[in-house]
């Protein structure tokens, strides 16, 4: 079973790394963009299906709860 | 418009990254993982749709062909 994890920076949380890729594309295609902000991707592969594992990983692994998001996503 | 890119490594590429936290998650979740692989998350949001511009900014910015593919999402 193959799960995907998004974790991103919470709404509230100023995304440093986001803004600099935004002024950096900004340049390169000569175009406004309103805004980027940047988070994690994992693909995560099991054996047999158990959504629980997979979520107290996202949580306590993968992911800050303090200042990101997680999503979980079944494939 | 909002649009998701995925950047992640390509299939024959070996992924570090995704074996150390293979490695922790292994440990912290007393079970066995067949993969982890890594990659990144970006959510893009420009004035109106331009497809081709995503396109440009997710091949020639966002990711390096020699070794990750990419995948545009429209939200």
């Amino acid at each position: 079973m193959k799960y995907v994890i998004i974790v991103k920076p919470k709404k509230t949380i100023l995304d440093p790394q986001g803004k600099a890729i935004k002024k950096v594309a900004e340049r390169y295609l000569q175009n406004k963009i309103k805004n980027i902000r940047v988070g994690k991707y994992f693909e995560v592969e099991i054996d047999k299906r158990n959504d629980e594992l997979i979520d107290k990983l996202a949580k306590n692994v993968l992911s800050n709860e303090v200042i990101e998001d997680f999503e979980v996503l079944k494939e």
